[in-house]
């Protein structure tokens, strides 16, 4: 298996060097941010190469892999910005798959599940609201769904809903009385749902984009909801560990092409009188990325392997990859900027895409939990060890209210 | 005067507050870059408010403020990106108005620097080169200007030549035998001077962009030269320090502003039960912020005075610009960046303009010098101390030659 | 007077290195600590080299400086870890001359200031208290004072009592009823209180130690109370933006001492082929350290002169001695661990010096507020602007409640 | 066989707990260094726990772990500073165990390897030598080994030579030659080798100290070499990344104890009105030195793993080796720097044990390659990748003399 694993990771980096990179590049010279029309010709070219789905069931045309295995092959997807959707394993809908897969029927998944994981259609999920609603406490969700005959009708605004435009339905957390939170699934060409402007982040990499999305009257019937009613917020568990874990692959891919990038740059150029490649701090540089993406890697892998053995939504993949998460968005930041500064002047031009890279990667330390808020509940369940006698129940047995104020982050 | 000065700085926030900002906010929102219309508007009313032309002399119709003075007053106008555009003293200007003022002939003055004093005309400095031409080294230039009778010829090809597009004129700096390399002032008209493209770089706001720029054939007359023939690099210093300086003045201007609107809004928002003005990594990075910008503040005004009495190319106000640059280019990153991290999601949004200020100022740590070609040679000031018995004479008596391998540093 | 200072400041930096940094050495070789017998010796000549007392009135012999001026002199006198003892201007006594100048009355200036100032006795303040008294937070205080006839009786453990063993007397800060806190002069032959052990702490630089000091049914006169009764804490104030700001001032000199022993030491050796000062890791621990050195004078200064004009126990002093102690106690650290580093092996041997001064400076981000104190209190101030319309009133009118959650920082 | 190395690691946890911190306690608070005496009692009893001799093979009285196990089991072991020392595993014999398993011959190891894996004895290697010899870079070895009669004649001044005092044997590494180097086991008692002085160095835990020792007309016999002439740097490259990679699984023991202990002293005390626990920037310290263990260790475990496959001296394990060290030493440093500021002026005082476990780590930034030295040598083998096709041989076919400046990094 782990030969197999090699043996895809490196098929997947060789797809993405020849067919993925020079569309990259053109979007970035064009100013273009990524869309269906490219992400489908890629899929499709993906398919061809043997690399699509790495999430994606065998039985459903993709590679099947667990986390371990997803670790090499979306490192290897990620050294483009748009790899990882070209392999379908970009967000949200890697996560999505994933929660789909643990909570819904068998009629949503025919209907929703399979043909995300088939590539043939894209989701979203809309939890973050504008301010007084859910940003980064989810438990302050104001958008509302209320009980009708047959169903139910949400009302709200969402923003920053990554894929919303162009996705075939949209997974609402709402809050649904008692405090509680319940996920409906949404159909895209729902009247009572609307899709507003995109929304001018600096990366332009996410097919769809990240928009504003309103519910306003929003009848969906029974079946669509997700799971439990008031389960929502439990729910999300399942989907932030194996997400943010994505991330952390995809991006580590990211800097590590970066970095080779920059090495190769320096290894031609001269200045003062000798190789740039010769310069001490130049080489400071280089070896603090070679460091970051080393312990970076390791960190991941290994929480991967968590995953597969505790469970998506144990404590200890939670705690893993709140972890990882904190520890890689700085490190692929430090390593892209590093990046830059060896490009110099070249560096902050469009054309030499290291630019680019620093600018879309600005958001990964803030999105899926920003590296405060994850720090902020990483030392609570340091701390919490020192206080209580047991640790945290794993998700099946979780109580709705946890220990004193729950941390449960998310964007 | 200490109290002009203050309410000179006090008038010049008040400009760009009511006048300015508006304009900017324009700008980004549309994603328009700087230009030269838009300069004429913002230096009528600079000039209505009084606050124009901080290093125009008094009788041109400036505010004529020695270095310790302009500390305040630019760090006021910088508050806006265009800030220094409007009151006349934006990069490469300012650096341009002190190296005439120091070196040209009264022809000279009258025809280039007068009309650049009043706001009449912008101008550029033609020194960086594509590899394996001049980069963050000064002695690689390869553009070359040969002897002909009555004037020079000019071959070369150039780029980063901010202010290029709509520059009445460009000092270039060509290579002229014997090691020695020397100024010209060429007519953006000149039939040799060729403006390329705009460079796709990261920040906007600089009038005219950063261009490539070509020199062709490009005769001009022996009034052209600046200075003495082969002196100019040595000339090169005179204006190394104040711009550097002025740079890190008005990007003071920025950070103070961001600071001030992330600690506004973080006052209103809540999250986990708490204002966000009460989270403990959120005061960690106002309280950082205060104190980078407390530094770069005392840093900026002690150099300054030092450059008011050594004098602009002096030792001291080389090797103090140089710890200022570096200081302030490192100090000014983290403040964006702790600000775009207070924002949460907003702050990658360029509609809250501090994702914007974050970009445009990823530049300041590599263009006129980066901190790793600027800490080399602080560092060779500082080791020199400890081999040689005597220091770097001033710019008067600098010998072709100094010390093992002079850094000159430049973008 | 600008011109006495330097000279002042070369006479003190010369009197360290010739008189005081051989008996520096041996106590360090001999992991002596210092005391007594060696700070009379040092004073004596200090007076004879006319370096004596730099807070001292020139009436009592001293240099009478103000903050400005002993900026540069502190900083003189810090080039060695017993320098200001030498010229007596070490902690905790520059505070109690600081806090005693501004509050005492002329029969306790006689009996306590005076000597103080002359150097013929030390002092010592009794603040911090073992948990769950006051650490960080002095409003804990937990040793009280109860009044009886004719005076007070003190009972209460306190520990990090700098200086306490050898004093002549301790200023006490006891409850005393009404959650407000007085201030007692406590003459150390009191029978009621007892000096315990000297904590082993890193440092070893301190006459006195830092102590356990143990106030047990401690009866005192009412003319030993420091001012108001309930207005300790206020008065607390008084002493703590000028005690702050001469931590600074000679750590900064112990740093600048050490970034120039290594600039020395990697000159004249060589490894890999090169001189260790031409490796550019090397370099660039240089360049750091000069520009932290430079960052730092700079604050210090500028703050000092804050103290000058607005007052010691004003909101601007308080604000911006809290930001020099912060910014400058990391970078006094910085600087010693890139010392450390450039002397590799060496380094971390204690009869190379630099070891020692790294070990002796690790406290100083902690006592007298840590960065982490420091830095809420500091966020504080800079939110209140934006959500109270006044900012705080100078001390005179300081309420006894004020914002909030008053920060009112000590060690 | 990965449960058997979970439960050993549990047990000589246990072990450390109940049996070596009391005698850590005592030793630091009595000031005393770590010596024989201790050393042989604490043995005793590890053997009776069973966890004697992770690297001793079980047919000597060991557990016979590959490095993969050694990771978990000496992190255990490293919870005390003499942890390692106890269970057999402390610098320098286990990386003398692996060069002296890879390289001797059966007399030698009869002679010198087995008594030192049975606990019987203890080794030192010598090859740091005061300037200008061999400190970070070994190629400048001066200490010299003549032809003689039947054997060699060496001569030379080592320092820093840990554990000389009370060794058994000294592996001398001695210029031999055509700019060769060879390995000489030389028997304590020859008396030609001299143990000087201990250094006065920070750290007190190693067993012998580290110690001047000297080479003077020190004869040995043919069968003291060690391996081939003038293959002694090559040899030096077999122990250095076990050597390395130890040093991090014991200071990630350590760094893993104290931020336990940071986490329980800080859940019981409050300031400010709220347990410290709850405050922000306490559990940003206590937050990232959860993530910086976790990185840690996920990188350490990750590249024993490579050293079990790859080979000792591979250049693979080479650079992951030093990959780790690099991270490791400073991530350490960090953690217990945070340790110290969470325990506020406790963490100052030597009988909270914090403050001594601070001084003690000091040097594992520099010994073994300092993070300069390892930075450098990483960066070249990065930047190698990109000028020349095929990547560094392993050791059996290494030529002499390697790429352009070999980095053959040491202490």
């Amino acid at each position: 298996m782990s030969t197999d694993v090699g043996e895809l990771a490196r098929r997947t980096r060789a797809f993405i060097q020849e067919q993925v990179l020079p569309v990259e590049r053109e979007l970035i010279v064009a100013g273009r941010h990524m869309d269906d029309d490219v992400r489908v010709d890629l899929q499709r070219a993906a398919r061809e190469a043997g690399v699509f789905g790495p999430l994606t069931p065998v039985e459903l045309g993709g590679l099947g892999l667990d986390n371990a295995g997803l670790a090499e092959v979306l490192e290897a997807a990620g050294t483009s910005l748009i790899g990882p959707t070209a392999v379908n394993c970009a967000a949200p809908d890697d996560g999505n798959m994933h929660l789909l897969a643990a909570v819904c029927t068998r009629e949503q998944a025919e209907r929703h599940l399979h043909p995300l994981l088939r590539g043939e259609t894209r989701s979203a999920i809309a939890l973050t609201e504008p301010a007084p609603g859910a940003g980064s406490d989810p438990s302050m969700v104001r958008t509302a769904a209320a009980r009708v005959s047959g169903g139910w009708v949400i009302d709200g605004a969402k923003h920053f809903i990554t894929g919303a435009e162009g996705a075939a339905f949209t997974i609402c957390i709402a809050r649904t009385g008692d405090g509680g939170t319940t996920m409906f699934l949404v159909d895209q060409d729902n009247p009572g749902l609307r899709v507003g402007r995109r929304m001018p982040t600096l990366d332009h990499s996410a097919a769809g984009g990240h928009c504003e999305v309103t519910f306003a009257d929003c009848f969906v019937p029974d079946e669509a909801v997700l799971g439990d009613v008031g389960a929502g917020l439990r729910y999300a568990q399942v989907r932030l560990a194996p997400s943010r874990l994505a991330f952390c692959m995809s991006w580590l891919g990211l800097a590590a092409r970066a970095h080779e990038m920059a090495a190769a740059h320096i290894t031609g150029r001269s200045s003062f009188g000798r190789p740039i490649s010769e310069h001490g701090m130049a080489q400071a540089h280089v070896a603090d990325n070679e460091i970051d993406i080393a312990a970076a890697r390791a960190l991941v892998r290994s929480v991967a392997r968590v995953l597969d053995t505790d469970g998506l939504a144990s404590s200890t993949a939670r705690h893993g990859a709140a972890i990882a998460k904190t520890f890689v968005a700085e490190a692929v930041w430090r390593v892209l900027d590093r990046v830059v500064q060896l490009y110099g002047g070249l560096g902050i031009c469009e054309d030499h895409l290291v630019a680019r890279f620093l600018v879309e990667a600005r958001g990964f330390r803030i999105y899926e939990g920003s590296s405060e808020v994850l720090r902020t509940s990483i030392a609570r369940r340091v701390l919490r060890a020192h206080t209580t006698p047991a640790p945290a129940a794993p998700i099946a047995a979780a109580p709705a209210s946890a220990a004193p104020t729950p941390v449960l982050e998310s964007r």
